[in-house]
């Protein structure tokens, strides 16, 4: 069957953004660079939520509600902050619409705010206007928030889930007395999700800081974790920031230390956010359309019917009951697709196209033989499994395709690290075989650009589990203390 | 102890405003009308939010996302709509900043949108505009969609939670092919949030139907569920709109019907908000603080030892240990408060403060008594019980306090209505009693507008379950169908 979809080897670009639309996860609006996320991506991106909501919550943080809009004048109180948000966002700069002599809905002028007000791009400015309120003594901290919330960033080319001029994400921000418990939390942060990245959504992620030029605005310190797509290029999956004393200094949070002393407050930063989406989808899928971890399919197991004629139906039905009230006692999602307004091969190749991790097909001879023939969509193969035996099997098998995806999305990465001595290594690298490229730097900013001018390739991370081994930068030949990542990234 | 708040029959609003903030539920932010939703008032929106959407659910709705920003154009398309909503509301009207020569961050002229963009202050014009792609025929009905969102209407009288110019909440959009299933599911939505109100909030509602006057903007018929707070106010806890055929006009959204007609789609709107915590503070809380109902407490048990030196905390520790355990197997979230940094009259004064339905004491004497003193938040009694009972007791209280709150509720709000046949009878209720006032009213917008002015009561509703009976109008003595309830309100 299939569903029609461009070939990765045709044109990756295409491949995925119909692999989104057509496996119901999220298209454009009438918005300019603003997506609708369609009821079954939601449902994926509803089941990361919950799991790093699990996690925030078992190390500690609690979440809380800041406001949408944030004055201007809040961008600027951190110098290095406004430059890399404070542009291209949304300004709100009146608050009342009225209708004209003729009729037609217009701006009332008379409405215009005294300060504008930014859309926030992401919540640093007014959380900390906030604590300046909660945080008085050693007693206050440390303070543990995360929100969950939408933000806008104005961006002049989009792609659906990658980058969007509205997206939704979680924003973690605390406060500690010392700078040493910051940088732990940040670095604790990082490893949450990675072990999510992993654990749920079956996607090695290189853990990292990020050079001078990568970090967030505002930030001493960017931990990164990075994810290898199919195509060769990376993407930052999530980030997670020490701010040292950055914005207490800017918006005046001091505490009083258990010594009495007034002191400034060490902050931390982190997020993931709908980009995740864009991450699974072009870590696992194939040609045939999605390929889901089964901690995340909304739908685990789909069954479906074979069958002429209503009588066959309800035995199906009858046969099929109890299995599927084993699998819901055992946890797993089932659905029993016994619409007939589409045919069996429709339906193999829609859940396909949405990933489904298992499919189960039953017909007439499968109840003569106590049968069903279980598909799996990650291997696309097939075997006929007793039914008394079934959902042992199924609950094994979920396991095992979670594992299988992580192993080969793993395996695919490991080979996609290659070292280079020489710049032309380096480019032949990037140009034929793609993935991060492992190459000494000089540590300088300007080698750094001059390689993404004539490569397009940017130092995805400094890998926290890199060796400190001596070299000579693989573009200007000066001495440098270790490799770094490159690669062409999202 | 108290926390010094100001009595409820001293100031009711100052009651209110001082809760809200000292409970630490929420406060105001430096952005006009805007809340900052802290941590413990989050967690009870949070549960509230859980328990409804696991009701939406069950009821066969997906959730979804739409844009939060929404062309001024589409506003236009459903008359009463706009001048409903678009009127007082947040326009983006550019889409970058810029440093000016000063270095000062001015808005860029330049970067002016072509049209301006509204935060939404409700979504059915983009989400109409989304389903006219997502509905062809019969078979993709009914379409049946919820999405959690922030929305910001410009108010310029704002409350924590019960008026706030940004707020959290959920929206409906359902489309269907006939009009009898629009109703049935508006009607649904009606009683999904009435039993939401009633057995979670422990707050009784009454159930009805707006006048003409009082409808959403778009709506045939709005279904509310109206709850009514301690000072005599009723407040509007939700809505569900029959919207007819209005929006499928305005965005064109037709189906082909299973004979092959073209027809346009029926659809509702249904919503509650973050103002659903004003409602629930105002029906239970006391001059100590605030009530909470066990099924929405964040922290259902706090237990306080009380000791002196770290040798008794010790032996009380090892000693409630198991309880905690016990607690937490069936369920019941428990806080043990073991900081030394503060003392327990302080702590107990506290979790008043905060609504913790049921406190555990446990000193030196129980220990050797093998007790504890367990208080109750709502009738403030206090009791021992054995330590090998307490588990089995605490469960059983906190079924016993959820039922006790709204049989409370419900006999405060049952000695509310009242029914009134003359004006004068009238404007004495309201005067002297306050409350839901049961009168006739002649159908009028003109008697409705009347009476408000007079009495600032409005229409409440058009009861539900109201026995149709004729009568005269209590202002101007025309025929009456049926008694409706007034009120004044929030």
């Amino acid at each position: 069957m299939g569903k029609n979809l461009t070939k990765r080897n045709e044109d990756y670009s295409k491949w995925y953004n119909e692999l989104v639309v057509k496996a119901d996860l999220a298209e454009n609006s009438g918005v300019r660079g603003m997506m609708v996320i369609k009821p079954y991506g939601f449902a994926i991106w509803e089941k990361m939520q919950a799991e790093l909501d699990r996690m925030f919550k078992e190390t500690g943080h609690q979440n809380a509600y800041f406001p949408l809009l944030i004055p201007k004048s809040y961008f600027s109180k951190e110098a290095s902050h406004v430059d890399g948000f404070a542009k291209e966002c949304a300004v709100v700069t009146h608050y009342r619409l009225k209708n004209d002599e003729n009729g037609k809905i217009v701006v009332d002028e008379k409405a215009k705010l005294e300060e504008e007000l930014i859309v926030r791009p992401t919540s640093e400015t007014i959380i900390w206007d906030t604590y300046k309120k909660w945080i008085q003594s050693y007693r206050d901290l440390p303070l543990l928030i995360n929100q969950w919330a939408n933000v806008v960033r104005w961006e002049m080319r989009t792609r659906l889930f990658l980058r969007t001029s509205e997206f939704l994400w979680q924003e973690g921000h605390t406060a500690h007395a010392t700078k040493s418990e910051a940088i732990t939390e940040a670095e604790l942060m990082q490893r949450v999700y990675a072990d999510f990245a992993e654990n749920f959504m079956a996607m090695p992620v290189i853990k990292g800081t990020k050079t001078d030029s990568e970090r967030f605005a505002g930030a001493l310190e960017t931990y990164t974790i990075e994810a290898l797509m199919q195509d060769g290029k990376a993407l930052q999956a999530g980030t997670s920031h020490f701010l040292g004393q950055n914005f207490a200094k800017a918006f005046d949070v001091k505490f009083a230390s258990k010594e009495g002393k007034k002191e400034y407050v060490w902050a931390t930063s982190w997020g993931v956010s709908t980009r995740l989406m864009g991450a699974l989808i072009m870590t696992h899928s194939d040609d045939l359309g999605l390929v889901l971890p089964p901690k995340l399919a909304p739908i685990q197991v789909v069954i479906i019917p074979i069958y002429k004629g209503e009588e066959q139906l309800n035995s199906i039905s009858e046969k099929i009951q109890p299995i599927i009230e084993g699998l819901r006692e055992k946890g797993i999602t089932v659905k029993f697709d016994n619409r007939d307004t589409h045919k069996p091969g429709w339906k193999f190749a829609e859940y396909e196209l949405k990933g489904v991790p298992l499919r189960i097909a039953i017909g007439p001879r499968d109840i003569e033989n106590e049968t069903v023939e279980l598909a799996r969509r990650d291997t696309l193969t097939k075997e006929i499994i007793k039914q008394d035996e079934l959902v042992d099997v199924v609950d094994k098998l979920l396991v095992e395709i979670q594992e299988s995806l992580l192993h080969k999305a793993m395996e695919f990465r490991n080979n996609h690290v290659t070292k280079a001595d020489t710049f032309d290594e380096f480019k032949q690298i990037l140009e034929n075989k793609g993935g991060f490229v492992s190459a000494h730097w000089d540590g300088t900013e300007e080698t750094e650009e001059k390689i993404k001018q004539l490569t397009k390739a940017t130092i995805r991370c400094i890998p926290l589990d890199n060796d400190i081994k001596e070299g000579s930068c693989v573009l200007s030949g000066k001495p440098s203390q270790r490799r770094v990542l490159f690669a062409k990234a999202y």
